[in-house]
């Protein structure tokens, strides 16, 4: 038998408890949770099979009342001794998607990033549309990429078209960017006609991750009408490999902002209108470029839940939705170097470099943390992309 | 042993032999071949467990060669004998959802309809913008609450505002409508960053399917700006249960119309550019009220799956892409009511009536034929719906 000693400080206590998907030595790849700097092999630890799988799928379908057993069972396990073989130091082993996407829908719900974008594509209209401030807006994205952290992003082609010119020219995207997102995971989905009410959520959603939507500004631009973002999106969206438990979350809830003028229609409404306190970083080459924070977000978690499932559409276990880029009203606290750059027109210094978009070879790692129930923090991991030549 | 009779003009002969999942007296579900009036069970005919599956996903993921050498199989099969229990009545089977959806898009593709819906949401501009003759304009859907065939369709309900209300109300949808498209079911993807050229589109598209896309005009119309249709779609997508195999479809062949203001960029480029003569006829309430002619798409099935691509994102094994609203340039060539009935003020009588959108109970009815190698014709089948009152 073993212990698991927990370093103090460390983002990963008992408090937090994430889990994910691991592989060690090119061993099946199975479910663990992140402690200190250890992994616990959960079926190891738990002699259940439901963990030997290679997503968290199995085991997020049966549903909340054994989330919050099991997460019992491992702060348990993790105060005593542990079979040995069953905890692995972090460095040794390799992260891999911790979920299968079903479908994935990203939204739009920080007031100041679509009130820049506005700003930035619409310059002579109002920059939020009139439905903005009466249903979180969101479309579907590609779930076939979702990638986990680490994964290279290569440069994506396509068409652009520069107002000026007459025609579109085809060719590798020369405005890539990110978006500093949260993403929810939906654990126990409901079947079609059955919306999810907004105090339902815990029920329905077992965690949360960082999300990178990287994006191509430039094949945006030009394809965005009328039928919204498409391959400006849809080849990469990177997550962070540990999904931390909306159980771990109960210290960082906070009351929503807003949200008076107009109040939300009675199927948005909660009992108790709730947002999260998380911090995030965005480093660019290293450099802090960035300080997002979520508190600042305009629809909560459970009303874009709400919105999702209102229209009698199913959700499935392995559902991801993104909050959309999380901006707050600084400038130091924006979500992607299209706003940070004010459109490439305000440079950044980088490295003692002028930046806009990115650079092959660039890196970007976001990372965020959240208020623990032990008056520490939890942490969020990173979520980690470079950028290769277009192929 | 026993033989299939297949009846003279059947729309399903040895042309055709389309591949669906079904099941009989509760048995596990499977995959089958449509042959005149029977089901031809594969994995007891040909003694394979890649068709004991509830999804043709398998056998599509086997690849290209393998589509080839199993058609070529069973055409050697029914021509001859056939083991008892290997062939069921179509009457007596119910057919399932045959392919397990990952991805699904929906494209935009036919000029008449972009036309026709952009000068009925956007009267006072343009109606085609001017990226639609650049690009085939798509985006993703719900892959979740794509159905099969004669699944019921709960009326949605969301927020709807017309242009003189101060604000939004929330309510059951009062402009439910149809799409009358064909779907596109990928059979071999491709990893990241290895674009499909248009001429290899037979190579990893498996069949073709009919599609209807389901919409809710008052909450896409109040939704779609600036992120694009959402829950005014996500409700239910509803595709015909028998995939009609891409190697059936080559006597359907002919020449792309169009392409030559502008010239597409080369990657939408092929060597010999083909649509598909396939027409469509609508029945609402048993009432034909269109015959929809996919001749007249602008853009290629093989265009479609290039521009999915090029920007590098992979496609996977049940990659799902809808074509559009097919309408061609009469009246009567509409596939969706809200052309047919010009946004509601220009009602259709159906059955001695007077309508515009679709009343609880109605119910609608796609099919789909083309010509066969044998100087017939081929079958897609039918997709059809009833609408059920909201819950």
């Amino acid at each position: 038998m073993t212990t698991i000693d927990i370093p103090d400080g460390s983002l990963f206590g008992i408090e937090n408890l994430p889990y994910g998907v691991f592989s060690v030595d090119g061993d099946p790849a199975r479910v663990g949770v992140r402690v200190g700097d250890s992994v616990l092999d959960l079926a190891a630890a738990l002699g259940d099979d439901v963990f030997a799988a290679p997503s968290l799928n199995p085991f997020m379908a049966q549903g909340y009342d054994r989330w919050v057993a099991v997460r019992e069972r491992i702060r348990e396990l993790v105060s005593g001794e542990i079979p040995d073989g069953a905890v692995h130091p972090v460095g040794r082993v390799t992260t891999r998607l911790p979920i299968e996407v079903a479908d994935y829908v990203d939204f739009y719900a920080s007031e100041h990033h679509a009130s820049n974008v506005g700003r930035l594509f619409r310059p002579d209209a109002e920059p939020l549309l009139p439905n903005w401030k009466h249903l979180p807006v969101g479309y579907h994205g590609r779930s076939g990429t979702v990638l986990v952290s680490g994964t290279d992003i290569v440069r994506p082609s396509g068409q652009r078209k520069a107002p000026a010119d007459a025609a579109p020219v085809f060719g590798p995207s020369t405005r890539l960017d990110i978006e500093a997102e949260l993403g929810f995971v939906v654990g126990a989905g409901t079947p079609s006609n059955t919306p999810i009410a907004p105090d339902d959520f815990p029920r329905h959603v077992f965690g949360a991750v960082l999300l990178n939507d990287w994006s191509a500004r430039d094949i945006q631009a030009w394809e965005y009408v009328p039928l919204g973002p498409h391959l400006g999106k849809s080849f990469a969206t990177s997550i962070s490999p540990w999904v931390v438990p909306i159980l771990a979350l109960e210290a960082a809830r906070i009351p929503l902002p807003g949200q008076t003028d107009p109040v939300p229609l009675p199927y948005l409404r909660e009992s108790d209108p709730w947002g999260l306190d998380i911090d995030l970083v965005v480093e660019w080459n290293g450099e802090e470029v960035s300080r997002p924070p979520y508190r600042e977000m305009y629809w909560s978690p459970a009303q874009m839940l709400a919105h999702l499932t209102v229209n009698g559409a199913s959700s499935r276990t392995g559902d991801l939705y993104g909050s959309g880029t999380i901006s707050g009203p600084e400038k130091n606290q924006r979500g992607a170097f299209l706003e940070l750059s004010w459109g490439g027109k305000e440079p950044l210094t980088v490295k003692g470099e002028e930046r806009t978009f990115l650079l092959d070879g660039d890196e970007v790692v976001i990372t965020g943390t959240a208020p623990g129930a032990d008056g520490g923090r939890i942490g969020f991991g990173e979520v980690r992309g470079r950028v290769l030549p277009s192929k």
